[in-house]
């Protein structure tokens, strides 16, 4: 019997690789995390790669509405001021930011997972979110999958087990590894502007743009400009 | 001027003495949660200590309702079958561990801190909590205060510090050091039950009971028994 794994998934490109890629050898239970973002197009992107992908996925798929810590968590994200254009390295990225997104949605996974026994918890941060997401770097990871195990278990062998494989991928990395594994890319969503089409000039549809162009795989996604 | 302290406030003993404590040093913000408990006296007891407080405290005072974590997260205190009796350290007592809910918490009241620009956050967890409630313990404490640090801050400098003072004490050293703090006790919450009165014998009673006799402190509590 396959191990149980529970993976935050986004619906965006990196999540849903790493789904796509995790369900090879364990039991996914996908879970995407509203946290007061502007808009929920992820959401639905969410859902459409799980059913795209079969296998029961749609169904062990959960959905948990936490808008109201958008209140708690400033940033142009949910909704304070404007989603800046331009690439994550640049110093206006910053206001991006939603303060310990990551330990709050990898703790609530990891609390998860260990009610319906799963073995693993999974995120999938790369080596291009490292400048701006302190919630993305290896010592963030470490620290994080430290204190997950020890808060999910009596004993700390018994405690849930933080995965995050993408640590030192670029995001080009992660597009060559999802075209192997037939990741419908055309079903996710990155743009943080969340407008009927990615926007393609905020700092996630740029490097969306870029890693499709430098993996050489064609770039399914329509964008404004 | 003070610096900003977010404080997890449940409403019982331990948290009203942390807050009633840090007070005389740092701008407390209290942050009560509600995750999927079977009832929400606490939240009334949390609200009641900061207005008793004065000093500014009950507008500070902010309560987050994230109720539907409870379905994602098996307990007795959620909902799944009863609530024990008897003493925490009794093997029965397990059921009333809710799956890594002290780095929910945590992860939750961090990033507020980092929006506030509040350099500490707090908990009350105490010795008589780690037999069986593994967010507890100290090693527990070292990596999620790590994980915090490193989360919220693009260097550790500017990360949020987690304070939990009480991570050595028993209930009845919480307790003498409330008394010395004028803590209004009568105005706390702990039974798991939640009824109209103090149960008196869930875990949570029995060790509050316990607490003030060993402390030589008057008990103002009403238990059924």
């Amino acid at each position: 019997m396959k191990q149980k794994a529970v993976v935050l998934l986004s619906g965006g490109i990196d999540s849903t690789t790493l789904m796509y890629d995790m369900i090879k050898d364990l039991e996914v239970w996908p879970l995407t995390i509203s946290y007061g973002q502007r808009h929920n197009r992820e959401v639905m992107a969410a859902r459409n790669v799980c059913e795209a992908r079969g296998g029961g996925l749609i169904h062990r798929w959960k959905y948990l509405d936490l808008s109201c810590l958008g209140r708690l968590l400033p940033s142009s994200l949910t909704g304070i001021g404007e989603i800046p254009d331009g690439h994550y390295a640049d110093e206006n990225m910053k206001s991006t930011v939603v303060p310990n997104r990551n330990m709050i949605l990898l703790a609530i996974a990891a609390g998860y997972a260990q009610g319906i026994g799963a073995k693993y918890v999974a995120y999938a941060p790369h080596a291009g979110d490292h400048p701006i997401y302190p919630d993305c770097r290896p010592e963030f990871i470490k620290a994080a999958g430290e204190a997950i195990q020890l808060g999910t278990g009596f004993t700390p062998v018994e405690g849930v087990e933080l995965v995050a494989p993408y640590g030192r991928f670029t995001k080009t990395d992660v597009v060559k590894l999802g075209k192997k594994l037939n990741v419908p890319y055309h079903l996710t969503w990155s743009c943080y502007k969340g407008d009927d089409i990615h926007c393609g000039t905020c700092g996630t549809c740029t490097e969306r743009k870029e890693a499709f162009q430098q993996a050489g795989v064609q770039d399914p996604t329509q964008y404004v400009q």
